[in-house]
């Protein structure tokens, strides 16, 4: 592709997130409209090259391909409900969080615009934008993803497509972090445990490196798998028995007066599993009782 | 080391865990004595050559190195408290899980008894025994791990000596378990959010596979050595956005139908540290507060 078949788009919301975005679009070359409600922040990105629209309008009216990054989807609404028609045949690309909920309801209401709707999420900071392995998810519009794909790999090389349900980007989003953050709070909670001994938490990375890598990456795929077929067979440590685990750990986290909230409510999830009937089942099992609102 | 040199074991307690032990020992050729309460567990270790103890104070005789696997602290102590001076010179190696605190005790209740001890935890499963990736966690008498170090690795290969303080093997297992407990859980939890849109977690495992070992283990050395600092920089992610996020999230699982309890109390956390000035610090400042029961 050479420069001048480069898709011009137009960026709304210019904080730290939506600065990141256009200044990955001028460095790739793309002809670059920005808006931003306090104006001063288009200053650095106009020097760069881009050109300022004084109103969201004229910058909608710059660009086939739109993408907006404000705080919140109400936000986005108040920016964009004014336009009616004018956003009509536009692809809309809208990197602004929200719930699975919201981005649903965003879909729907691009679709009375006649406008082309993808939703993303960002599972990356403002100074990884532009990166290689920078990871933003896109879900919604199929046939828009395909035809901005390169143009939308500016901003994260590792960016994926997740389905035409536009709420995917958003709950493929949320369920990795979540993830993330209990494996990283759970890291917190061992350091935290063995530094009433005294023990680094250096010291302690070593050997929960080894466990989380050795038994929770190394058993996924088989969990996966239980979760998948509704059935979690374990030989070997049945979860009634590792209830009875978790009351020890409770225990010792209180003998050494550390927080013990987090690890009851897990044991509370466990014991309803064990309730539930899954006494000789594996931790998989938990997952049903996560299903439920308690 | 030839086989007449081998050290004589016995072992008191010939449940599921108990049993493996033994039948480990008698693998490498340890002459091995066993008891158990119900005797009729000891008849197939029997076949396979173990000797049987009429009374724990006979299994205690028969061996320099004894080896108690029993369900929990209070019977150990019920079995062996009795036997008085009966246990002096020998060295008692506990591998009953128990607190830090019991291990500690059982620490200064063996040394009163002129009996070395070492405590132990076994982060693997019966079947595992005996394999060289199963890992036990031993802390105690550092002569007592040195002298039977070989012995000891008969249950599995990957143990190690966690140091002096009888209750770091606990402590250590805990901890380690608790990091896997709540890495696990938040796989399940992300599991089940994509669940409702029919994603099954096969496909979900790739991702989370991903951030796992991307961004946690990835990030699990800078996040250490920020805790052995106190010091808990981010440039990127202040903790004050991050509790924002973390309130997304709890509606999309609510929307979704699935139980946030355990998200609030990370939400609770992080609002805690917000509140204690840690508005501009990376996650890794949550360990202030988790050091802090609530
Ligand atoms: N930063 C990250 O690490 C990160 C990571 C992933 C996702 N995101 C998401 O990216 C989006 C933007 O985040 P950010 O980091 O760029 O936040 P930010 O630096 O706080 O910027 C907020 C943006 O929203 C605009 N805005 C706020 N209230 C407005 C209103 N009433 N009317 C018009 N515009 C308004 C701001 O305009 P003004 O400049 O006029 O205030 C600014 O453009 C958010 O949804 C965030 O969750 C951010
Ligand atoms: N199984 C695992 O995956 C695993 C993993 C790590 C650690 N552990 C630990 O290993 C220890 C033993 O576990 P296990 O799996 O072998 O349990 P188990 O199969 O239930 O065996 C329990 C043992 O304790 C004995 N016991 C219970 N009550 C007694 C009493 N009042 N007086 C005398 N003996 C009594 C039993 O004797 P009887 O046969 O006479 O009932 C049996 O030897 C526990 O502390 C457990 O936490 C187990």
């Amino acid at each position: 592709m050479t420069e001048t078949t480069l898709t011009p788009v137009s960026v709304i919301g210019l904080g730290a997130m939506g600065s990141a975005l256009a200044t990955a679009l001028l460095k790739a070359g793309h002809s670059t409209t920005v808006w931003n409600r306090s104006a001063e922040k288009a200053e650095a990105l106009s020097e760069q090259g881009a050109s300022r629209a004084a109103t969201v309008v004229e910058a909608v009216q710059a660009s086939p391909l739109v993408i907006v990054c404000v705080l919140d989807h109400t936000i986005m609404h108040e920016l964009l409900d004014p336009l009616g028609e004018g956003l009509a045949g536009r692809v809309l690309v809208n990197l602004t969080t929200g719930t699975p909920k919201q981005a649903r309801e965003a879909g729907a209401w691009a679709a009375t615009m006649k406008t082309t709707y993808l939703d993303g999420a960002i599972m990356a900071t403002p100074p990884m934008i532009g990166q290689p392995e920078a990871f933003l998810l896109y879900s919604g519009s199929e046939q828009a993803y395909e035809a901005h794909e390169a143009t939308l790999k500016r901003f994260g090389g590792a960016s994926s497509y997740f389905g035409t349900d536009p709420g995917l980007a958003s709950l493929y989003d949320i369920a990795l972090l979540t993830s993330m953050y209990m494996s990283f709070a759970g890291f917190l909670y061992g350091a935290a445990l063995v530094g009433t001994a005294n023990v680094d938490a250096t010291s302690f990375a070593t050997f929960a490196e080894g466990v989380i890598s050795g038994i929770v990456l190394g058993d996924m795929d088989e969990t996966a798998r239980q979760i998948d077929d509704g059935h979690y067979p374990d030989d070997a440590s049945p979860l009634a028995m590792q209830a009875a685990g978790m009351q020890t750990f409770i225990k010792a986290f209180h003998d050494e007066g550390i927080d013990t909230t987090i690890l009851e409510h897990l044991k509370g999830l466990t014991d309803r599993t064990v309730a539930a009937g899954h006494a000789e089942a594996g931790l998989a099992s938990l997952i049903e009782q996560i299903r439920r609102h308690v």
